[in-house]
């Protein structure tokens, strides 16, 4: 693997220092820390169990990328933290957002190495670990805090937080952090609820949006009426009720705060309005970037799902599921629990389309608006000059 | 695969004849046809090989994607070819590029599965195919004149187009038409070579790129000449003499000119200039889209290089490779040529690295040109209401 | 895509045939009708969407996969319809679940291409489908049978199958068909109790493997009752005492029958012995592939559960989730329940590893038995001639 | 990540040790030292560059992926190194060929992750790095020895080996060791030479396969001839003539150790029969294990071929390629010639197809040499007791 990525152009700008005196490869990338910190306790215990290697590498690559999705997320989070956020920090974000989508796909296919890895031989070294700790990952719990994962939706489990990472304050002041600053979701929020547009005295997209919709349903009614077939019919109106039901959820505050409150939708009132109109006029220079911005948060939860996924399905078929007749809950039933909607921190974003309309009936932008949601002076990118 | 995507919200819109007069999932699909088009040879021959229904699959599959590629293609060469290119364009082409991206990905991904098929098997039945033919893919050598690859870019191979894909007069147009009208390569030069800052009486950024280029050369040397020890010294300076030779291919129209005769460049000396320009700001708001355009490109030429890469190591595992002692081109060694960079479209764009310079050396943009490469009225997304 | 694979050693064989009038690659993949089975709906109804192309190709590249699927399980299940199954044969099934596990992969690794079509293209075409259709595919739903699904292990839904898959009688005939005749699972259950010993006069390893859990469980008990500290001995002693229970559903043949009959089992009581036998000992020569089958059966399960949940989550981002307050359940939902371990055919092999012990405790093989599942009159592969 | 895989079953049998004083998470995978390896030269040079954490994190993984590739080499050929290979051995030596082949398809899938980074962002740190050292990976250079990658076949590049890793005496003492040692690619060469079948005094395979192909060679003559088209005639005359050249690659071992001493072959004459065999008779028991080997041993080639691929274009991306008139080799270059067959250690088996025969022209198994490839005392698996 020689890399030629290094020997080039202006290396040879900083002068002797970079090039001669410059780091060893091994040096930069501290080797020799990283490759002696693989503790076999099978050979430890005299017992070596050969896939015990394989089972410390994978979880220590685990951790590698927890380390650099943290350092993404943390920076993510401080483009996000201000009132304006310029255009050029825009491309960041998404930028960055990309990156940790790409590293959790990383992840789950890296589940299938671990894989390799039989019941039998893991059964072989397990012993030594601490049923205490249950290979809780403090990296992973922080990712989810900042994300936003709050500790109310989570799923009780039989065992605190200082049984699994251990009792260092500094650790449990690093958590403790993590809860208590903004998390990603948030700044999300608070930077959807500055969605242009959506001011009461301007644009007013709420309210243009909520007389679309009543539209769209009186039209289906009136048709549905016409409808000879009687079953078909009431099948038909009963529909449209049921639709009609549906965003109440939306427009009546005081539903949408109750769903808050049993924890079914996570979003303010405001915010979700922004991500619904970012969503219809995603077309508008002006919301490209954020819509990317909204796929891309989903695309964490999704992936971050689909790891959970994955790793429900090999514990499964590395310790089984001690479910039957035992009434307490195991490791499985317990991970398989994880998968739940009540862990996916952007929900509401994944729910928007229930509420979407054709396209034909979306309220149209204003003279105003549309010059707002516009490039510059111009509406060309390669335009003559 | 109950799949409920339809049965949903305004699917009762258009009334009755939606819902009960609908088509059928099987139906919609013209299941009919695709599922009798499997045709086994070594069935009809009376010696029945296994193997051979996937061979027929596999490459049904190619030819169905490669209709979606050469569809998304059509679009967006349409979307290029005009002088004012929309900003809300610009998202389609980028969304069309980045599926063909997507479909290219599962083109490799789907190689392994041809692997499962072993050469004995293979040989069992590839009898009964024409040699001539040679699984000559006319879609596939659609898509690359589409894209812009030219006759003359082509390794020469001993056989003729008509044995290839046979004498059907309708066939040898559509052929003929793919390589006459505008490929995307031309059309993304037209585009590049109006990319705003070009102006020799405005911006003039050759100009100003090539002062700089010239700065930092120089302040090289200078340091160079004080390095003390005569043997660096001189290997220093020997380098930065290289890179002046190398920014001559770019500096020069002359040796440009010579290099595009050489087969070894691509692009215009217009577009060439754009696509740097957009690569140094491409920080900018509206360079931001057009840079993800290049970066796209480039993945097409990846990923069809990989595809054609994994293509020829499953070919060498099925055929061999018979180059011994023969003198002629065996089909290996001719899929192997394929891969050389004469097949990559934008080959310019890779190696744009090659002439980037330090971002402190980049030429500072004027007020007049950040106005015109901002967005809108105000340098915020989601600024104040 | 020139691809060599056909112009080479002996296909000179069989003669001019072969090579003047062998068959052109166009008439073998039968592209004419293939590449003119894509019908858009939406240019039908003169309101051509750009998005429906991608949704057409997408679906009936599944659908070609699926008759790929159909046609290896057809073969894998005469395969294993015989009293005895040659070692040449098992290497065959082997190769070719493996076959159907890389083409689950793919259409897992296919579902991110539909999801470059957004809710609102999706939407602008839709109503042109019929809502009764729902979308079934026919050949996944035969799929589900041939493995075993059985139909009362399915969650109810709101439509028959006739309206999912119209009244065509010949349809309909195969569906039964493939409900009727024996499916994999069956197949495979058959196979696993006729695992060489198991046989009560001979090695009868149900007994002893039973013996051996015994004595593991009351070494841990003496242990246990040693542990000074009182609260956690009680957890010790506990804990041994569920582990108890778990057993008994394996050993004790009325709590597996009842397991099975509320559908939380699935093999046949002597099946599931041959399972566990092979999981222990698939360090033995003979045992060696069955247990890489037993391993590609939970693949299989694997990767169909994978593709349902990649699909849920698909459809929530298209058609959001319509479960609020209107009490019945929607696709959504529908979708998200097949999700549970009621679809997994294989789910008896995933557990398996609730029930095994440490290595040292295994059985021991006897002189004979180990002879059994020996290769041959030797034990090496390449040793001495 | 709850990973409940620690907290079950047996874990409670070690006692008190294992259960409350056994080893957290964060303390086994010695995270400390770990998660504090990360060293930003840009940060230490007081210009942080964001992308330089992703830069390192990201070498980080691959070397922790290399040492496991380097374990299960070492074990690999461990196992391989003895005279009288036992059946349960040949698994071992499977399933860690199998997982090599899993890891390096990751560091393959790797690769875009490093991609997000950009040129210029690039440019921005890498002047802080040793031109000397050209990220030249220790690790991944004895990965190469120790596959058997002969410093005779390597292009040669401008630096010392030395000026690479540095002048630590006990690291080039490793180096120097990994390439004494006998490689996988020596061990596997053994190996193949005890085939059972190639002794001259009994099967005597090499001499019935010679008599196979010159009949089937004479037939395609006989048939040639009574071609009635004089061209055609002569084209196929010509092909069989060339084809019984390159027969003799493999029947004169003249010709074959020319080739060996041009580099073009690598394997010993004795091992490529056996090779040979192997692929012939893939289907008898006995060699259904060691074709799976050879199998393997391919994809190991192919995989480090796919990620040197990746690489390059990368490479070609993130530094250009600087080949435009300065004569010398640049690293774009270099890196590039790596791709070649040269480096594959393999290649033989990727080239074997050339040689394969019809299935009706292979000889028949004697007797007893079908025995000798058999299973056991009865040719079935699961067949009755």
């Amino acid at each position: 693997m020689s890399c030629p990525m290094r020997n080039s152009d202006f290396s040879a700008k900083s002068g002797s220092d970079a090039n001669r005196n410059g780091m060893l490869y091994g040096e930069y990338l501290v080797l020799d820390k990283l490759l002696s910190a693989q503790r076999m306790l099978s050979t430890e215990h005299d017992r070596p169990v050969h896939d015990e290697h394989l089972f410390i590498i994978t979880h220590q690559a685990y951790e590698l990328w927890f380390k650099q999705i943290i350092y993404e997320l943390d920076s993510i989070r401080q483009l996000f933290d201000s009132e304006m956020i310029e255009e050029s920090r825009t491309l960041d974000i998404l930028k960055r957002l990309n990156r940790i989508v790409l590293i959790l796909k990383l992840l789950v296919d890296q589940v299938p190495i671990l894989e390799t890895m039989t019941p039998l031989d893991f059964m072989d070294f397990r012993n030594y670990l601490s049923t205490a700790s249950g290979f809780q990952s403090l990296q992973f719990r922080m990712i989810e805090n900042k994300l936003g994962i709050k500790p109310e939706h989570r799923i009780k489990y039989n065992k605190t937080m200082t049984e699994t990472v251990g009792a260092d304050p500094k650790i449990l002041e690093q958590l403790e952090i993590s809860l208590k600053d903004p998390s990603l979701s948030d700044l999300v929020q608070n930077w959807l609820e500055r969605t242009p547009g959506l001011e009461a005295d301007g644009f007013n997209f709420w309210e243009k949006f909520r007389k679309s919709v009543e539209q769209v349903l009186d039209d289906q009614e009136t048709e549905a009426k016409e409808e000879p077939d009687e079953d078909f019919r009431n099948y038909r109106l009963m529909d449209i009720l049921k639709r009609r039901e549906v965003y109440l959820s939306i427009f009546d505050q005081n539903v949408h705060d109750a769903l808050v409150s049993r924890g079914e939708r996570r979003f303010t009132y405001k915010a979700l309005q922004g991500a619904i109109m970012i969503t219809l006029y995603r077309d508008e220079p002006r919301f490209s970037q954020p819509h990317q911005i909204l796929t891309l948060l989903m695309d964490i939860d999704s992936f971050i799902t689909k790891w959970r996924y994955n790793h429900v399905i090999m514990v499964q078929r590395m310790i089984g599921s001690q479910q039957l007749g035992t009434g307490g809950s195991s490791g499985y039933q317990y991970l398989k629990s994880t998968l739940s909607d009540r862990y996916k921190v952007f929900l509401d974003l994944f729910n928007l389309s229930t509420f979407l309309i054709p396209r034909e009936s979306i309220p149209p932008l204003t003279k105003h608006m549309q010059n707002k949601l516009n490039i510059g002076d111009q509406n060309s990118t390669n335009g003559s000059a």
